[in-house]
């Protein structure tokens, strides 16, 4: 048999809405969304996808977009994509469908993509409580690198990856989501104490029928009634895959899903060019539309074979990746800790996303001292290919977390010096993102030891 | 002035205990442990230390002595050094000190080390609940690689590190230190629902005169039982630096401290051969005694120039860490997931812990699959090369926590193939770790959905 | 201005051949062959190429394309692009072209390449020799991959990059050129003594009339006819770079290039998939077509400033290369090495050529006893990500060469074991490469020492 | 069996000269040289050694001990060892002796080391022709990071490696040496055209009784008299491993040797700091002393199952080396090319030592604008991580020949950039190299295109 290059399963026609696709979109997760192409194992096929928000988020000057944002649409996917094998075979439950992503980037004309924190009363993000507002910052793509006229001074290679990847559920697995994830959005705020601290509202994303897309599925119709309140929103990763937004799921990688329906039923979309460990500003990857080239093969069988139930029951699995040999190369580091204790000096107890927030906010801080708003930074921590990591979980009381941030994606030598940072009228980066002012009632966390950083008095602004 | 190599300013003799080396050892964070070494900027010396344990634990293939350890003298350190510029001057409170480590590694004729997990009862490890039992590896040192006789067939290269290094607290510190610390493990219980799924005792461990060791200061004078009830333990890591374990601070490594007392009193200890992130077994690296080689700077102003204070008082910041250029490269990584969903199948709220929790279990339970028990894999993972990151934190209600393990530390491939694992009559590695009955009362936590896997019957052992 | 992506200034219509492209192709080097296309600095644009022979090799599993390739056409390549400042001043003789490989591929439903040898009477090869025959090998892209019918049980990423990139050079240099080399391949034979050992004939390729394609100037007009027999081959690298086949050219990195003519002139063709450090079967990177996404920056008589004259001219220069940072990570690497002593050994005198010629034969002996044909050795050296370096230059008499494999590429692990390699009855990797007899008369080299190793009794074949 | 960790079995004492150290060193190749030591397969241990002129060249800041070095001492080797396996059964003839290095370093209190060029009439280097003075540079070692205070403004890690790492040869093996290299010294310079370009003086360096030291075979006895005129130098690498140079052969590396006597008879010297590939100033890595701790495992009859005979005896073989997975990671690299086209503009064909001749040539002008003399980088690249690659060895007439310099080793930015290099009154880096006057009276080669670049008009000096 001759080879005759990827073969396109999945067209995207980037002046058409999600819906009007000739393969239409989906938005939710349910074992009923059917199929809208089918593959062999072994074959390169080609999908493409829009970005997450469905073209929603333009590349204008603009964030009221993103202020505005219809969050209730969130991710449009490319799929299902029904997988059997060379003798016809379709992919069963139990077995494990590995998916290699051969190959992936920019659609072609549309090499631009933005970062964004959405407003504390429409999403907010990790540190939504210290900075409320949504903002916005555009990237343009030159080959594989990434720059933004929004955060000048940086310029680096992405590691372009799928934020989104799975399998669909079968209805057993559909209701142990959306039981658990009512449990805590009903009663997670009396139950659970971590919420002081991280302040993303809702709890949960329950399912909706305002937004839902059901692919082949016409909105109306009585199946689309009843699975819209059914389905599964995209937002959280769980056992089929997901959003899980791993950095590093590049060219030469591989997913192991686990197989829930017959023909695994394959969806992908939230294509990113670069994201940083955590993705902490929630909009947070330098978001764009993309291409795949995927190839799967189906490991019979795979599930009893390689995964092992976490759970009460045999589908409380994760995935299993294969990380790719390429990828940047970078040399220097430098490296933010955090431990668990919050901003109001309360200890916690070996709690990591305690510990990383304050990672994070402490290279915030120490980059602003560089000529950038801190607006600036948290969307640059969480695009660029910097490393969240868990460095001690153990030494009671503290989890220690890491942020670890290459120092070559800047224009200037960030590191501390004896002789100092140029301080009094500082050298501002501009222009800033862009930026709308919260209007709503929320208080924010605000550091009590600092009195303001007067980033707002004799600054020289230089434009670059 | 003709460069003369690194001058020895703390030896070890590991005949000795800690309390009879020459320039005796401490234990305790405190800020009148007085100084038993001096050192200069700019000339590089060298730091020998003995393991946490200060020689407690032996290379005996006996785990009585992780069984039955005190853990109140852990750890032993060197120091403190008091640190002065090239005119004599000392490291002032608000500077910052620069802490180059040159060079490090095992003390000649000691190269071993161990990985354990203690007891339930003794300390437990971030899997206590699973793994309740007392359990030991010894490991040798080939040079740059390690091998242990009871984890056949890994073999792999350490990023040598120390795990505590850190500068004396300022009293006001202490005292920041001792309240919170001391509002959570009376408090803890009630309003930290996170403790229902962790599950180490004590939360946190408070100052004791059981075990303290303070140095020059002799026991049992007023001197020494004021301090002794003052003086911070040393197993979290906080504001000073101190007990970071942060894997990859390895030879090239540089510290920025803060400084809170004149002199900086600069203690290092607890020395690694090698860690994987989040030293998970608790015990949990590949613990030895060691030298380090270092190099300082004093950044005068350093704290306000380049820390910002993020709590109540400005004595509320973290140190910064840059990573050197030498490191093991690995090209290939098995990565595991966890999300925020407990063993129990309950859902939790953006929590790291929780994932990386399950991200480790599946971990485990993947490579047990292998041939090996879940002990010699725990242990494993405590100390290989693996990377624990915090893939995705804005999704709620689910973190994503992903573990990678670089799959050339093994003798065989462990991916998953399309060809199955062998099962039935496995292959098992032996001998096995070092293991203690668990004798306490404590419940263990069980995988509800799964039998227990038949790693008892229809066995085939091998000797490796 | 808005950001619009690449602007394609170069297309192919992979159905047309050279002559009838859009913006006709040439395969010499003159400083009138007119620019087809112009481009601002700063821009992205993108340029796309037809393979080396413009489609006159084929993915036919037949090997007389090879045998009776005509090379005198070669190579083909895009352009002349001339480049202009942003305010459309044209770069100028003394400045330096700094071009950027933003992006590079192959082109979209051309996903594959080929690696061949030629006849020894027809431009053999560096081990021509050694392998008299006509061979070749197809290869097929997934994505990052690439792997060969031909070759079974490898499989690797490829290092994108064009073979050649070049600026036009002026008539001075260009008569430079034809000279020094015409020296050469008259005089030679009588001067040169190395040529008893490496056995590539012609010694140089001077101009021809023959199969000579200029572009925009139609062949037979008395401009044609003047140009042909002084316009330069594109075979050898020379001083406006050219041919010049480094193999991390790929994504992220830049060439500084001297101009000579106005406008700049800048050429690029010889697309590779992927290629080893020099290409040692000649045809022998794997040969694609692709695209490239490129972006130029003036430097304004930047050759004086950066630039040394090494000759008697000032126009003696070579160009600087920028490598980035992105890169497949290969952590480990099997070397052989070779002294400059000759396979009758004799003795050489510093002669890195003759040693890097033993460092590749030894490879191809020693990876041929795991049951690969030395023709896929030959051909997989020549095109696999392997590194050929000098290691020593001056320990007279002997250069040692060596040449890096990384031991990923292979599905077996091909390190030498203390269990012997299986041999008798070999298990051999077929099919083949795609061979001719060799009819010719020249004489081959022997290892004189071996007998034949027997590779053709009492073997066992396997089809993969 | 308990490990004891490596076993000190030669020991070096740098008090004394290498004719008085407990074990004798030597400095010839031949089979009657005795062992000195014994060890078996699977044991770890330690070997010492000198640097290679045995302590002749001072760290005093006096370039006389260069100028009048006697090179008929090189180099000074601790050894032979014998090997035998297990069972107490030594290696034998046909044998594959495989070496894994798990550590090295210099040796405490002796972290300093020197490169030097010799003068042209001494032994000269690779441009010794451009560069015919003697000169030295001294380097203090800071841990894993190398500086010298005559080539200020670069710091960098080492990959510490023995430059020289044999096994003895047998009489047959030795006699093929003494042959074919007395050949090429007496008819060389009729035969080998290379010669003009390549200056190093002598073409070979036979057996010689001046300087030659033999071990336990006192001199003056018979035994003595006998094999000093047999006994090959160590100054080439040859069939027997011996002066490899090869960079990467650093911890964690593995070196797999024939063995042509009875217990393989291994011997090693020449310790490196760091070397570039090619070390082309001879003199030219980081010489320093330093330890070795290695294992040995013996592959029995692995000659005839791994290496393959290159030449006219079975005797003709290379060693196969295998480089570890640590290493420094360097993400930009800036590249010099060469071509095989002389400094008089001369075409020679495919001759790769004469496209690295020019390829160094490139880098060291290039480097010298930014405040460097030529002497200063020439030693420079010698010894700092560069890297020396033959890109294209088959487009005839060009051998084009590469070297890749890692930009992170300087403390500025050496890349091109569209503002200038500053000119006119440079900045210059002192102190430079230590240096003495060229009385000979040999011809140099200059470049005919430059006029003498001004360095010494208007220059500003600064002291770092």
């Amino acid at each position: 048999m001759d080879f005759i290059g990827p073969r396109l399963v999945i067209p995207i026609d980037l002046k058409k809405k999600p819906l009007e696709q000739l393969l239409p979109l989906h938005n939710r997760w349910h074992p009923k969304i059917p199929p809208v192409a089918e593959v062999a194992t072994g074959e390169i096929f080609r999908v493409e996808m829009m970005d997450f928000s469905g073209g929603g988020i333009t590349r204008d000057f603009d964030v009221h977009d993103i202020k505005h944002a219809d969050t209730s649409i969130v991710h449009y996917l490319s799929g299902p994509i029904r997988v059997k094998d060379e003798n016809g075979v379709p992919a069963k439950p139990g077995d494990l469908l590995a998916v290699e992503i051969c190959n992936l980037g920019p659609l072609p004309g549309d090499e631009w993509g933005y970062t964004a924190t959405f407003d504390r009363e429409n999403g907010g993000g990790f540190l939504t409580d210290h900075f409320p507002s949504a903002t916005k910052a555009i990237w343009y793509f030159e080959g594989i690198y990434a720059y933004s006229p929004h955060i000048p001074g940086v310029r680096f290679p992405g590691l372009n990856h799928p934020g989104i990847i799975g399998t669909a559920p079968c209805m057993e697995l559909l209701n142990i989501w959306n039981e658990r994830e009512r449990e805590l959005e009903e009663n997670g705020l009396k139950t659970m104490k971590l919420c002081e601290v991280l302040h993303s509202r809702p709890l949960a994303n329950l399912p909706s029928k305002k937004g839902c897309l059901l692919g082949r599925i016409e909105k109306g119709t009585p199946e689309w009634e009843k699975i819209a309140v059914e389905a599964a929103r995209t937002i959280p990763g769980r056992e089929n895959g997901g959003n899980c937004d791993i950095k590093n799921l590049s060219r030469g990688s591989k997913v192991y899903l686990p197989v829930f329906v017959e023909g695994a039923n394959l969806s992908t979309g939230d294509m990113h060019f670069s994201q940083g460990d955590g993705e902490v500003s929630f909009c947070g990857a330098i978001e764009m539309s993309g291409f795949l080239e995927l190839k799967c093969e189906i490991i019979r069988g795979g599930m009893k074979e390689y995964l092992t139930p976490m759970g009460p029951t045999k589908l409380h699995v994760n995935p299993i990746f294969e990380i790719g040999p390429v990828e940047p190369r970078f040399s220097e580091w430098l490296v933010f800790e955090g431990i668990s204790v919050d901003e109001t000096g309360r200890q916690h107890y070996l709690d990591a996303s305690v510990a990383y927030k304050r990672a994070v906010l402490n290279a915030i801080d120490y980059l602003s001292k560089f000529g950038y708003s801190k607006e600036q930074i948290y969307l640059l921590l969480s695009c660029c290919p910097c490393e969240g990591r868990i460095s001690g979980i153990v030494d009671a009381p503290n989890a220690v977390a890491t942020l670890a941030i290459p120092t070559a994606i800047f224009d200037q030598d960030i590191r501390p010096k004896s002789n100092k940072v140029p301080i009094g009228p500082r050298v501002m980066r501009t222009p800033d993102v862009l930026k709308c002012r919260y209007e709503g009632s929320l208080p924010t966390t605000k550091n009590i030891a600092t009195a303001s950083i007067a980033q707002t008095s004799g600054v020289e602004e230089i434009r670059e």
